[in-house]
């Protein structure tokens, strides 16, 4: 039996809490919150206890952290954890500071401990589905990459102030899916962008809406188009071009229901958000994360993902901004 | 240079007309209709003259009659032709009568002359298409065929009341593609019905919703479902079922444009009607008809094709009436 | 807490005991099966013990009993649970007897027992969306259904030997989907079939290929055409054409992706059968139940409706063996 | 009835000309090419004289000249059809070099000519459905535009060392899209590129897949994706993302079959290349001219049209080949 704690009893910590429990072999022991309250519930329902991360980390018992606290929570939580010899997992960004992200990565291969980046992204079945026919070669090699990434609508302008801007927060998904997909690192980085949604977001000092192009070091293409704002909803889509053909994954539907009326033929609208579409992808990660830990196996997303992921997402906001082309 | 005449200044007959006028080797010399005036301003647009049947049939250069006149001329037609020995083009049915549908093809076969039935699916790229596939062994032995077939809305009840009834107006073509596609005669036929769109329907004697079953000599099986209406326009699909998988015919779209919004994802309904849809058919059966003369080949749709079809629509219209299965 | 026992450790009553283990206020108390070491592997998984059915009926706290073993104990395990005033979720058919069945829901009705028939696809997620808009009139009145419903390959000839045949075990299911999608009774009916994939399934008296015709009450029309081998998997399509338009429910796919190549544009195949299919539906149907017996609500899927597809089941197999149309 | 000459007899030619046949109110009396046996050939097929180029700008019966001939001839034969007052019709782009282009669209206005640049894209049944939709406001204000963009193939070598480099020969039309369907102008040009098909394209100087940005003046942004090849087919594609919503303009397929196997289920790859898919677009686009000219209406695609076009070009060549975003 592996003994885990969670920190954080929000929106993704009861996901992960409902995962954990689900996965045979682990006992969820503490859940750790400011929020008194939640983190009492979320306890009560996992048959956990509520404890401070002082008394997690003092427990030799407790084999694995799973961070979903706040961002500004991660980096602090993951050195404790490396130097208390405790397996992670985090999720992203480890930190909006590329530099404290950097010596995060170094504290936890120091300490030699498996430390997991939350993107889930890599674990839903269209999308590995599609990495795993594009490793086996059906479309030959890749060539360009085509990444669509549009949210429902955009989170309170209180939590972009915060948020370490849209590259950091809501692309750096996309700059794994780039390293992941294409399986090459990029050479250099150009972005753009607009407030186009909402003004708000822009007296915030962010945009809502990005153009962004990489070239590797192989010479591919990357281009990712981004919004904040999809009426539709959660548009979730990528294409890889290679020489023997293409694949593309697409979004999700609630149903398979398909209408046809004088208006039009139509079908449903993309699952809604992040929490439907990628449901199963949250499972399997815990799951993956859980086998690695028991099989003492490596774990898919690590800590080096998740700091390459963050570098792609400060260049792209330094080209931006500084309405330049950024060489890595 | 292959002369024509054709009877019928209609909308089928203007179809006709401008598919002849593409034809290299052709030239429409003859429009005969009893509109006088329908007739003129056909005749005047390729460059035809308006004449009598009389006229044509003692025209010796005459080589083709193309016959897109109503119902009840075209068995006085056709056989004044294989009199006279020229080709003929005609449109569906031979005639109500299946007798004198019978008689006509006693004298296409003893004139020896050329007789196509426009059965113009049988030329519709998607059908042609998928026909061809499943001719090559794509799908293994076909085994069951689904076919429906819906109209956008019903016709006046005036022309309903000639009709000859649901089965030999409408089913025609269905029954039609069954014999082409499953390359196999039937042996039983039910049929069964509703007055379910318009109370005009049922009094003029008629039925415009249908559920037909046909079983045939190699025990394969077809289903056959047709309405006179359906709200989202011309519905045209068929799908076989084979040993080693399925082939399925889907409905054409005028453009291919999707719509995604806060209500739905939406696409085009399929193109209005027949004319719309079956544009490229109607042009290649005429291409291929005018082909058979100028090389003296044999026609895919014959008369014995025609009258196959009216044996089943009759066989389904008294399934229907006596409520029993018809054994052939 | 409501304590449930579980009869039958194949294949569904895993399904079952997953699905029972996933609602809170449930607990399973007992496995019962004849194979004395899958109840014991079944039991222990789920923390239950293994019993016997003597056992079961003189445990008076059970309060619920859920059948999933072989068709032939159905009628005995419902009347002894009506007996002992036990709710029963039991899988269908009620039996392969229709005489039988209504002596089953006359037990049930006199005391006043809740019986749920796993009719598990009313709850598709699909299907059941579907039904939710037809029902809010997004189509106008019903008028036509067409249901195709093809399994990826056929259970072994012993299995077939007992199954009451294919109309009985396979199509049960489609004859339930008519009469909830058209919430409408059969007046006729006519089915024939064939035997088209194994001549072993005819030698067993069986046919693995069917078309069957309903008309009901209100004139509407339904075809349903079944096979027991589909090459590209499980085949599980209906659409209802409208007064207003049709609404057509779809497979469902492992994936959303899509790959060009060469070839082909190509998708995924359906999922592979109804264990992947109706993974969702087998677990919102025992919510269902759970729900009904906790809150005493009705339920969705009666042993009424048990009693009446097998009705359909039966003048089916009349239909086809007989060679007529069967009136009800 | 107007007189028009035709220059260039190869495969654009003879594809104008059979439009130009099929016009009413219009006669082809001049084709003009330098292959002797080119023009004989096509003047001879539609009734037509074979002629120079000066006895065509001498005779004063010719009203307008249509021009299908190599890029280099262009922009000579526009401004001789300026000085003779003759209508035009081009084939883009107007010249490779952006100055004599303008000094060509200077003559143009000062003779105030009719002059239509061929971008046929324009009038695509799915474009110019799509564009109609979103001028009604559909999908509410445009925010982003992602264009694909992929030939089924490279042209020779040779061809791609005159011409132009990619972004004038193949992307000029991306860039009418992109003015056309945004209805802004660029502020800025980002471009990159990568020869990844074939080695002997980077020796003559080009490249075959380009990564495209542009930002507008109204702050709304597109991506254009581009490939020389692409296995399976013309991949002609483009999506609008608006306030409300999004269009987007999917490939046209051959035919509507779908085919389901044990491998997959398949469909159409797209019309192989844009004499195919666009066939209905160009000859759209003749009408157009034609009835442009007999109304003394505007052309909708005019030289300025074809000017800016080539500004965008121009703009991305240097972007890519200097390594720096072009402001405009």
């Amino acid at each position: 039996m592996i003994d885990v704690a969670l920190f954080g009893a929000g929106r993704i910590g009861k996901i992960h809490a409902g995962n954990l429990a689900r996965q045979p072999g682990v006992a969820l022991k503490y859940v750790v919150d400011v929020n008194a309250a939640a983190a009492s519930e979320l306890a009560a329902k996992h048959g956990a206890k509520v404890a401070s991360a002082d008394h997690v980390f003092g427990d030799g018992a407790i084999k694995a952290v799973v961070i979903g606290s706040s961002t500004d929570t991660h980096a602090e939580l993951i050195q404790r954890a490396a130097g208390a010899g405790k397996a992670v997992f985090c999720e992203k960004p480890v930190d909006l500071s590329l530099e404290r992200a950097r010596v995060c990565a170094s504290a936890v291969a120091h300490a030699r401990i498996t430390c997991m980046i939350g993107f889930q992204r890599r674990f839903d079945p269209t999308f590995a589905a599609l990495k795993k026919r594009l490793d086996q070669g059906e479309i030959g090699e890749p060539e360009m990459l085509v990444v669509t990434s549009r949210d429902p609508g955009a989170p309170p302008v209180d939590y972009i102030r915060v948020s370490g801007g849209i590259f950091k927060d809501m692309l750096i998904h996309d700059f794994d899916i780039f390293r992941w997909i294409l399986d090459d690192e990029a050479v250099s980085v150009y972005a753009t962008g607009s407030c186009l949604t909402d003004p708000a977001i822009a007296k915030a000092g962010d945009i809502d809406s990005t153009a962004v192009t990489i070239r590797t070091k192989k010479g591919r293409l990357a281009q990712i188009n981004t919004s904040r704002r999809a009426a539709y909803g959660y548009d979730q889509r990528f294409e890889v071009l290679g020489s023997k053909g293409m694949l593309q994954a697409g979004n999700h539907t609630p149903t398979e229901v398909t209408a046809a009326t004088a208006a039009s033929v139509s079908r449903d609208k993309p699952e809604h958000f992040f929490l439907e579409r990628y449901r199963v992808a949250y499972a399997d990660e815990m799951a993956h994360f859980v086998e690695a830990l028991a099989k003492g196996t490596a774990v898919r997303t690590t800590i080096e993902d998740g700091v390459k992921a963050l570098e792609l997402a400060e260049a792209a906001t330094t080209s931006w901004r500084e309405k330049r082309i950024v060489e890595l």
